[in-house]
């Protein structure tokens, strides 16, 4: 059970009260979670207050990573599960707790995890959210979806631990899945593909930003491997080398 | 799905923190709850901490009823569950949130569900936990076993949430179990068996407390039905009239 627990990173991004950030890193100890790391947090995650709610969570709060980008956050963890409050954001379906979690968890390898959870007023961009590739959604009552984030997490961490002792109890086979590429992998990948398509004049400047996002659900839902962006890569490299040959 | 909800009461017996309640009425409104309990709150539950915690979920904040103990707080609902930190208290073995969840939703009445928790700080007493048929404890890191109340609360509203969905889904046939009798009915029958008891010598003042604890465990543990407490009650009248009569 804590094997799974101790590989899972917890990543606020841009968090802007002490209270959450404090009662969240309570919970990472309550379960056992490896590491919290916060991009661009919006006010002191050391103050008294986030102390005060940590109780024995402060030292997760003081070896706190800080990261500009989530991108950053993310880059050594293959598999990455964020969190919506929305209904539907049109690109990468969202899922139930249960689903997106048994599906993190469904590999032997040492390769982190990465649990995100955005702004409290205003979760993840969409931008965000393709860099994941599930992406949950808690159900709440109709009337008021708003929830807390620190409850939000409470539920998260549940479910992980839910679904490992599952596990464990059924004496399930561990399936070896694949893990997909790194986000820094997929994210050089579709780099290099912006910059190729746009020297051939597939993109324009006004058009780059939603046609690579589309790109990006793709390879997102599909759960991209090493292998497959490799092979893209490399098919890049050689259509660069076939228009630059042409041209001289 | 919102209709085992909106006959679901939440308890907190003896909050001492008005974060906490202010969290967990905006959790029970973003659940649907229908009711919040305070059994003797050391805090004010109105305050203004309360009321900035609780955003939409200030109506249950303002529509929320105290009681002076838990039995008079769960009279209506035949069907209760606990939650405990520890892990074995000895007499009504733990349970995991789902099993005592499944249990408590397991049946097409109308009747009233509660959900108990205890002081941030002790939790329950072994006599309160005697008043559920249910204990939950929930799994956590050994290191740390020392949940928030309001992230408990989440957890808890989750499961609800999450088993009456998947009951839904399968489109299971609702288990039409019988309720077990009300806390007030089996509360009344014990009182009624231990002045029998302390009559006839069975029990003395310091014997009292620690095997009527044993009795209510069993009824307990048996989900004993409205029928058969009133079985009992008639065994009691039958054998104190005999005993009268002989005295005569």
């Amino acid at each position: 059970m804590e094997v799974i627990l101790q590989k899972t990173n917890l990543i606020l991004v841009e968090p802007s009260g002490s209270l959450n950030i404090g009662s969240v890193a309570r919970l990472c100890e309550n379960f056992g979670i490896k590491e919290l790391r916060l991009v661009t947090p919006r006010c002191d995650p050391n103050n008294d207050e986030a102390r005060r709610m940590a109780l024995k969570g402060k030292k997760l709060l003081d070896k706190a990573k800080e990261f500009s980008c989530l991108l950053d956050a993310i880059a050594d963890c293959p598999r990455v599960v964020a969190t919506a409050g929305r209904i539907d954001h049109g690109t990468i379906p969202l899922c139930s707790p249960e689903e997106a979690i048994k599906w993190s968890i469904e590999t032997s390898k040492k390769s982190s995890i990465a649990l995100v959870f955005g702004r409290e007023d205003r979760g993840l961009t969409n931008q965000e959210l393709l860099l994941a590739q599930k992406v949950i959604t808690i159900q709440t009552s109709k009337n008021y979806k708003s929830l807390n984030l620190s409850h939000a997490v409470a539920i998260v961490l549940h479910e992980l631990q839910r679904c490992e002792a599952q596990r464990s109890t059924n004496n399930q086979e561990v399936i070896d899945a694949e893990d997909p590429a790194t986000p820094k992998q997929i994210n050089d990948c579709l780099n290099d593909t912006e910059a190729l398509l746009l020297k051939i004049g597939f993109l324009y400047k006004h058009t780059t930003k939603a046609r690579m996002s589309k790109i990006r659900a793709l390879l997102q839902r599909a759960k991209v491997r090493p292998e497959e962006v490799s092979l893209i890569r490399g098919v890049l490299r050689q259509m660069r080398w076939a228009i630059e040959k042409q041209n001289y």
